[in-house]
C-alpha cells in the first residue's frame, strides 16, 4: 500500500490522528506521557536492518518476486518518520501526524501497537508475579482453545491481522506460533512483516479505507469524489494482481459501491467485508458477481471486522462451497484478555489510527456501520448525497 | 515418623512393596526400566546436604526447637537407603525394599515420586513443544481457580499434602507457590521437607498407617493385636505433643477403634479421617468426643482423603465451628492433570508404597473403605473378627 501510494501520490500531503473509540478507557490516565514519547522518539531511531531490507527486497509476496521496486526500497531503506504532535486533552491523547502521505501512513501500526501495549504494561505493572504468570496461562489456553475449535475445519483459511492492536509483541508472536502449530496449513500468513520474516511465513495483506478516504478528500467535484474509490484501485490495479487485488468496497457504502463500479472490477479476485453484518455483505458480494456473470465459487470473500472463532466459524459454514473464503483474524486473535485482568483493565479497546485531512481538507469515512463513520457532519452529508447512501443498521464497535 | 520408629522398632525387619491400585495404568510399558533404575539408584547415592542437616536439626516444627534427637540426626546423616528389588511382571513392575523399618520406611515417597514423574515423562514426551506449553497453561489455570475458590473463605487451613503422587517436583514446587500467593493464612504449610525449607513453611504431617499395620503384624495373640493400634499412639505420646497428637482411626475400623480407645487419647488434639464417607467419619470422631466429655470446638478434624477443591469447601461448611476443621490436600492439588492430555494419559492414578509384612509375617489392613483393605484373606478375616469390623460400605478409589 505504501508503495502504490509512494508512487501516485507522494507528495500529497496529509495528516494522520489517533482515534479512541472507546471513551472509557482513559489513555492517558493510565500511560506516563514521558514513557509514550520515549516509545515515539525510539520509533523515529528505527530503520530497516539490513537483514529485514534484503527480505523485502528479495521475498516472493503472493507468488511475485521483487514486488517492491528499488526506487521504493531506497526511499524506504532511507525513511525516518516525520514528527509526531502529542498533547494530553483530559484523560486522552491527543496524537497526530503530519506530512507526506507515504511517510505518515506508517505512523498508524507502530503508534497503535505502542500505546496498546504500554497500557497493558501500565495494567501489568499492579499485578504480582503470580497473577501475571496465571494471567498467561489464562491467554494461552484461551487462544489454544480457539485454536482447537478452528482445527477442526480442513478447509479454513485464516490470516493474523492482529499486529496494530496486540496485547504486545511477544504476545503476537506466541499466537502466530500457536496458529502454526495448531493450524497448519489453514494458517495462511500474518501481516506483521517481522514475525513473517523470523517464522518464515506469508507477509500478507491488502488495501485499507485511508486509500479512499485521501483519494476522496483531495476531489475537486462531487463528480471527482464519485470516481475517487475507483481511482484507488484503478491505481491498486496496475501495481498488483491475484490475491491483492482485494476490493474494499464499505468505505462509502457497500451496496452503491458495488452498483456502480465499472466492469473490469467484477475481475478482481474477491471482496473485503469489514464493517456491518458480515453475512449480509458477503450475499450482497455474491449477488454482484452474480449479475455481474461471474462465478461466486472462484471468487474469494474476506471476512476482517471484529471476528473471533465463533464468528469464524459460523461464516465459514454459510459461506464455504458458495464462494472461496478467508479470515482476517485481528484483535481477538492477539489481544483477547478479556475478563482476565481485575475490573477488566485488559480488555482490547478500539483504537484506531487515521487519515483526518488531506491537503488541508477533511475526509470523510462512512463505513457501512454509522458507528464507524468520520469527518465534519457537513462533509458526511455531502457524501451521503454523492453516495447515495441511506439508512443505515448501526452495529456496536468492540474492538 | 521415622525418628519414633527409630526410638522404638529401629531392629524390626520389614517388607515395603509398590501396589499400582489403578491396573489400567500399565507402568511398565510406560516407563523404561532402565531409567527407573537410574532414579532408583540416583536416590540410593544421596544423602542430606549440610545445608538440610543444619535445617532439620534447628528448625522449629509445631514450635517445639530441635525436635530431632542427635542420635536420630546422626544416624539419618549418615543413611544410605537400602536396596530395592525391582522386576516387571506383565506390565507392571514390582517393586520392593527389605530391610530395617526406619530406612525402608524412607523409601515410600521418593519410589512414589519417581514413579509418578517418569511415567508423566514418558507422556510428555509424545507431545509437542507448544502442546507442552499449553498443557502447562491449562494446569496452572486449574489450579489457580481452585485457589481462587478456596481463598474465599477466611477461615480455611489448608496443607499441601501432594508430595508422594506429584505431577513433578517442579509442579509440586509451582503449586504450593500458588498457595502462598493466593492462600496466604489459610495455607499451613506443606509435607514436603525441602520445599518447606526452601520456601520458608512449616514443615507438617503426622502417623500413618504403616504404624499400625506394621505394631500389628508384629503382635503375638490377638490381645496384642487389638491392643496394637493404641501401643502406637503410646509411642507417639511420649514423643509429640500439640498437633502432632493426631489420631489416624481408621487403619482397622473407626468406629470400633474409638469405642475401645483408652481414655488418654480423647486427650488428643485430633483426628485424621482417611478413608469411607468423610463427613461420617467427622460426626463419628464428634460424636466420640461428646461422649467422652470432650468439647468438640476445641479439637481438631484433619481430613486427607483423595480432596478436591468442591469437597473441601463442602467439608468446611458442614464442620466449621461445630469443631476446628484442617485439610490435607494431596494428589488432586500437585497432579490434576485430568483430561489434559490426549487419552487422559496424564490423569493421577491410585499407586502406593505399602509395608506388606514385619518380621516375616503379612501386614493387614482393614480401613473404613473396604477398596483400600490389604493383605491375606484369612489374615483380614482375622483382623476383622478382633476389631469387631463388619459390613463396610465401598467407596471409589480414585487416587
Amino acid at each position: 500500500m505504501c508503495q502504490s501510494v509512494f508512487r501516485n501520490k507522494r507528495d500529497t500531503q496529509v495528516t494522520f490522528s489517533l482515534i479512541n473509540r472507546t471513551d472509557s478507557v482513559p489513555l492517558a490516565k493510565l500511560i506516563d506521557e514521558g514513557e509514550l514519547r520515549e516509545q515515539l522518539d525510539h520509533i523515529r531511531s528505527i530503520r530497516l536492518s539490513r537483514g529485514e531490507s534484503t527480505w523485502l527486497r528479495g521475498n516472493t509476496f503472493y507468488g511475485k518476486r521483487q514486488m517492491f521496486r528499488p526506487d521504493f526500497m531506497e526511499w524506504f531503506e532511507n525513511l525516518q518518520l516525520p514528527p509526531y504532535h502529542l498533547e494530553r486533552v483530559g484523560d486522552q491523547y491527543e496524537l497526530t501526524f503530519e506530512g507526506k502521505w507515504p511517510e505518515v501512513m506508517l505512523w498508524e501500526i507502530p503508534a497503535l501497537a505502542v500505546l496498546m501495549e504500554l497500557r497493558g504494561r501500565a495494567v501489568l505493572h499492579d499485578m504480582g508475579r503470580f497473577e501475571l504468570q496465571v494471567l498467561y496461562a489464562r491467554a494461552m489456553t484461551r487462544v489454544w482453545e480457539k485454536v482447537e475449535h478452528l482445527r477442526k475445519e480442513p478447509g479454513l483459511r485464516i490470516a493474523d491481522f492482529g499486529t496494530r492492536r496486540r496485547h504486545s509483541f511477544l504476545w503476537q508472536d506466541w499466537c502466530v506460533q500457536a496458529m502454526i502449530e495448531g493450524l497448519g496449513e489453514r494458517f495462511t500468513g500474518t501481516s506483521n512483516c517481522l514475525i513473517a520474516k523470523n517464522r518464515d511465513l506469508e507477509a500478507i495483506g491488502t488495501n485499507a479505507h485511508e486509500m479512499p478516504m485521501v483519494y476522496a478528500a483531495l476531489a475537486e467535484t462531487d463528480e471527482d469524489l464519485a470516481r475517487a474509490p475507483y481511482d484507488v484501485l484503478a491505481d491498486w490495479h496496475e501495481e498488483h494482481e491475484g490475491n491483492l487485488r482485494m476490493i474494499l468496497p464499505d468505505t462509502y457504502g457497500t451496496a452503491g459501491f458495488l452498483e456502480r463500479a465499472p466492469d473490469w472490477l467484477t475481475q478482481w479476485t474477491g471482496i473485503r467485508i469489514d464493517s456491518g453484518d458480515p453475512a449480509e455483505g458477503a450475499e450482497t458480494a455474491i449477488r454482484w458477481w452474480q449479475e455481474r456473470g461471474e462465478d461466486p465459487r472462484e471468487k474469494l470473500i474476506i471476512f476482517s471486522d471484529g471476528l473471533d472463532e465463533q464468528k469464524i466459524l459460523q461464516l465459514y459454514h454459510q459461506f464455504a462451497g458458495r464462494v472461496r473464503v478467508s479470515f482476517g483474524w485481528g484483535t481477538l486473535l492477539t489481544n483477547d484478555f478479556r475478563g482476565l485482568a481485575p475490573d477488566d483493565r485488559l480488555a482490547p479497546f478500539s483504537l484506531v489510527c487515521k487519515a483526518v485531512s488531506a491537503e488541508g481538507r477533511p475526509t470523510v469515512k462512512l463505513s457501512d456501520n454509522p458507528n464507524k463513520a468520520m469527518g465534519p457532519q457537513t462533509e458526511i452529508d455531502r457524501y451521503k448525497r454523492v453516495f447515495g447512501v441511506g439508512q443505515q443498521q448501526a452495529f456496536e464497535v468492540v474492538v
